[in-house]
């Protein structure tokens, strides 16, 4: 049987949350590779509804993005944040285009991962979308909030487990 | 400045939907690596709330889901099929739920490429959610239908594009 890994199998394995970050900077270009990562994600139709928001560490908005948020420490210690948000001229399919956005944002986590960086999924500030959209002076009638990566160096990996395959199979395999 | 690249955002940058396959089979060890990958997705409070039904090539219920969808020759050209659904005891929130969904079968995709497999996320086929569930004899009381992988060794590759990254950013970077 040959042996069935390579880099990016062993990426998304090695994958975690990461909420805490060293003072080093994530540099421009190091967002735009995770941007560039999120925009081949695929999308019901192709029609691509993501549409994103960096914001490097330092930005008068990650304080108030912080302030928002049960994860205001990782806010804080972030030296960027990408918020996605859906354009709801592109939306199709409320269901499917957050589902696209999930793809989208994995590839956010895979590249920062990739690049040495570690990130976070924050879902939680979703719920405060029309706090988020104003600290960051965005129309609530052109997006919808779908969320938001807070990124950095790792100064502490991620420890997250999951279940085992077994428990995730409708019928064995 | 150092060159951004690497294995992860390669396969990222190359993956595309695959829906034309050879006679070549796809094994289930190939098909549980991408189980594997898909399982290492984030979820909302880690909830992980995915399960996966495999069915490989020449089931009886790969024709029967063929016949439930627009894409129907992917399907039954397809190797593989994977369906991701949700269990609803497990589920917090509908759209982060879904959002997760989405995460996980990115994870599927990038597996299949990385693997030399071609694939392509259905989604369409989810608005016959109660025709697919009967299909599969699977409880529409324990289940929501989020997505199924059509999966092979590509015959032709995709071509998908994408929007440029500028026309995605709310701000310039």
């Amino acid at each position: 049987m040959p042996e069935l890994d390579n880099p990016v199998l062993h990426a998304i394995r090695e994958r975690r949350s990461v909420r805490r970050y060293t003072e080093e900077p994530v540099s421009a270009d190091e967002v735009r590779a995770m941007l560039e990562a999120a925009r081949w994600a695929p999308s019901g139709k192709n029609n691509q509804p993501w549409r994103f928001l960096a914001i490097m560490g330092g930005d008068a908005r990650q304080q108030a993005l912080a302030e928002l948020t049960r994860s205001g420490s990782a806010v804080q210690a972030a030296k960027a944040l990408i918020v996605v948000a859906l354009d709801k001229s592109a939306m199709y399919h409320q269901i499917k285009d957050h589902q696209s956005c999930g793809a989208a944002m994995q590839n956010i986590l895979l590249a920062a991962h990739s690049l040495g960086l570690g990130a976070v999924w924050l879902g939680e500030i979703v719920s405060r979308e029309r706090q988020v959209f104003e600290a960051l002076s965005l129309d609530p009638d052109a997006y919808e909030l779908a969320a938001v990566a807070a990124i950095g160096r790792p100064s502490r990996q991620g420890s997250g487990q999951r279940k085992p395959l077994a428990d995730l199979l409708i019928e064995p395999l």
